[in-house]
C-alpha cells in the first residue's frame, strides 16, 4: 500500500451531473441551496452548473440564475461545464465567480463520438483545435485533456489502453499545435465499463508514457464497481477524482433510468479517510448535504451513507 | 495480482437474508420462485431459508413450506440458517433436501453479543459448546467457526485483528473440547465497518496463525465499500464469499430501514469474471433473477446490474 497518496483532491460534480439528469424540474432555489451547503463541507472544487445548450440539457436552462445566486466561498473553486464557444461566452459572464479554464475533450471510442457528437474523431479533433485557440486568444489557460469512455463503451465495447494512449497523443498534438500546456489527464469511465485491473493497466500504461502528468479519474457506478475502481486507483497513487454527493447523476444514455450515477462523494471520502488519506472534507456534514440532495430530488439516492451514517459518528457519539 | 484465486465459491444468501428483513409479507410461492430461479444460474450453494424463531423472524414463519416446495437441483447445496436445538430439529426434518452442518457462531464484539443475544461472551461460549455437542452426538459435522462483527460494531466501535484472533482461538477451544474438526473461518462484517486495508490486515493476521484454514467473508454494503472490500480480499487470495442477489437483505439494527444489505451477488460475479476469476455463474441469468427479486419485494434493490445489464451482454449482443 506504499503508493497510497497522503491527500486527495475531490472535484464535486453533484449539482451539474445531478440536475442535468433528474426529471425534475428542480427549482433554482434548491440548486443554490445545494451548492451553498456543499461549500461548507470542506470541498475545494465544485462544478456548480452546466452551460451546455439548454435544448440538450433543459435541467440547466437556469445556469445564469444559479451562478448569480449562490454564495461563493473563499478557498472554493467553482466551475461550469461547457463544450463550445457559446458555452464559454456564458461562463465568461461570470469570470469573477467561476474559475474558467479550457479542456481538450476527446473520446476513446469513435462509436461514442459519432453517437454523442455526430462527428468522426478527426472532425472532433479539428473542432477541439478551434476550441482551444478560442481560449488561448482570450488568455484563458487550457491545461487539461479529458478522455471519455476510456475503459469501455456501450457502442464499441472494450477500449484498450493503447486506444487511450492514442487518444491522449491526439490531444497532446492539439496542445502542441495550439501552444496549450497540459498538466492533467482526466480519464472518464463514462458508461461504467471499468474494473480494478483495467484501472491499474490504463493508469500504469499512461504513466509509462507521461510519468509526470497528473491523472484524474471520473468514475461512474453504473455496474457497482466504482468504489473498487477508486481503491485500485488510490493504490496506484492517483490523487484526484470527480464525484457527486449522494451519487447524484445517472446514465447518459436512454433506457436505463434507474442506473446509478457517479461515484458517491461520501463513499469516496469514507474510503480515503479510513485508508488514512486526507480529503479536507467533513464527512458528517457532507452526509447531511446528501440527505438534502435526496430531499431535493424527491427519491432515494444511491449513496449508502445517507442512510447508514458515518463510522466516525458512531465512534464519537455512541461510544463515549 | 498474483494472489488472485482462479475460482471463487459463492454462497447465495438472498432468500434467507432478504425475506427475513423485507416488511413484506412475501408469499411462500414467491420465495419458492426465487429459490428455483437461483438454482438455474450456476450457483452451487443457496441458503434457502431461516429456522430462527418465527417470533424473532416472522418473515420466515413459512420455512417448512418453502423447503417442501422448492425444486432441489442436483449439484446445488441448499442450507437453512439456525442457531439453536429447536432450529436444528426443524432443519433435520429436511435432511434429504438440505445440507446440514453445524457452526460455532461467535461475535468479536461483546457489546453486540449482549445486545443481540443478551449473553456475555463466556455465556455464549458455553452455549456454543452445548450446541456443537448436540450436533456431534447426532453425527452432524461441525467444521466452521463464524465470527460476527469481525471488523467493527455499532455498539463497540472498531474491532482489532487481535480481538478477531482471540475470538477464533475461543472457537478453536470449543472445537478442541468437543472434537469438532474446523476447516473454515467465516468472518462477517455484520454492520458495515470494514474497509479494504482492514480486510488485508485481518485476513493476513488470521493466516499468520492458521495458514491452512479456508477463510470466507460475509460482507455487508452498509456504507458502500463492500465491493472494494471484496476486491481487497480477492487480492489476498480469499476464494469464498457470501452474497445476496440484487443486494437483498438489510441492516439488522433498527432505525436504518433504507440501509443497504449484503454485497450483491451480481456485482461480485461481475468483479470476479472481469478479473478472470471463474464463478460458475451465468451473470445474465443471475441479473434476470435480480429483476425477479426486485419484482417480488416491490421496491428498487441496490444491485446496479439489475438496471444497467452486464458488460458481456453488450459485448455479445450489441457489438456484433
Amino acid at each position: 500500500m506504499s503508493d497510497l497518496p497522503s491527500t486527495v483532491e475531490i472535484h464535486e460534480e453533484g449539482p451539474r451531473e445531478g440536475f442535468q439528469i433528474e426529471p425534475g424540474p428542480i427549482s433554482t432555489v434548491d440548486k443554490v441551496k445545494l451548492i451553498d451547503a456543499l461549500s461548507k463541507t470542506g470541498l475545494k472544487h465544485i462544478q456548480a452548473c452546466s452551460f451546455v445548450n439548454p435544448r440538450l440539457v433543459p435541467g440547466w436552462a437556469d445556469a445564469e440564475k444559479v451562478v448569480e445566486s449562490f454564495d461563493a466561498h473563499e478557498n472554493v473553486e467553482y466551475t461550469g461545464l461547457y463544450f463550445n464557444g457559446n458555452g464559454l461566452d456564458r461562463a465568461l459572464a461570470f469570470k469573477d465567480k467561476l474559475t474558467i479554464s479550457g479542456s481538450i475533450s476527446l473520446t476513446a471510442s469513435e462509436g461514442f463520438t459519432k453517437k454523442n457528437l455526430n462527428r468522426t474523431h478527426a472532425e472532433n479533433m479539428a473542432a477541439m483545435e478551434r476550441h482551444v485557440m478560442s481560449h488561448l486568444e482570450l488568455g484563458i489557460p487550457v491545461n487539461r485533456i479529458g478522455v471519455m469512455a476510456a475503459f469501455g463503451c456501450n457502442y464499441q465495447g472494450d477500449i484498450s489502453p493503447e486506444t487511450v494512449i492514442k487518444t491522449l497523443e491526439d490531444g497532446m498534438q492539439i496542445a502542441a499545435q495550439t501552444g496549450a500546456e497540459i498538466t492533467l489527464f482526466s480519464l472518464a469511465d463514462t458508461m461504467g465499463w471499468a474494473a480494478p485491473h483495467r484501472i491499474e493497466r490504463v493508469v500504469g500504461e499512461v504513466r509509462n508514457v507521461w510519468p509526470d502528468m497528473t491523472i484524474s479519474l471520473h468514475l461512474h457506478d453504473t455496474r457497482g464497481l466504482a468504489i473498487a475502481n477508486a481503491y485500485s486507483a488510490l493504490k496506484m497513487g492517483v490523487r484526484q477524482f470527480d464525484s457527486t454527493v449522494g451519487g447524484l447523476g445517472g446514465c447518459p444514455f436512454a433506457g436505463q433510468p434507474k442506473a446509478a450515477g457517479n461515484i458517491c462523494t461520501e463513499e469516496l471520502v469514507l474510503l480515503c479517510e479510513e485508508l488514512g488519506i486526507a480529503t479536507g472534507v467533513d464527512l458528517d456534514q457532507l452526509i447531511e448535504v446528501g440527505r438534502l440532495a435526496e430531499d431535493i430530488v424527491g427519491h432515494q439516492l444511491p449513496g449508502e451513507l445517507i442512510h447508514a451514517g458515518s463510522l466516525d459518528a458512531f465512534r464519537r457519539e455512541r461510544l463515549q
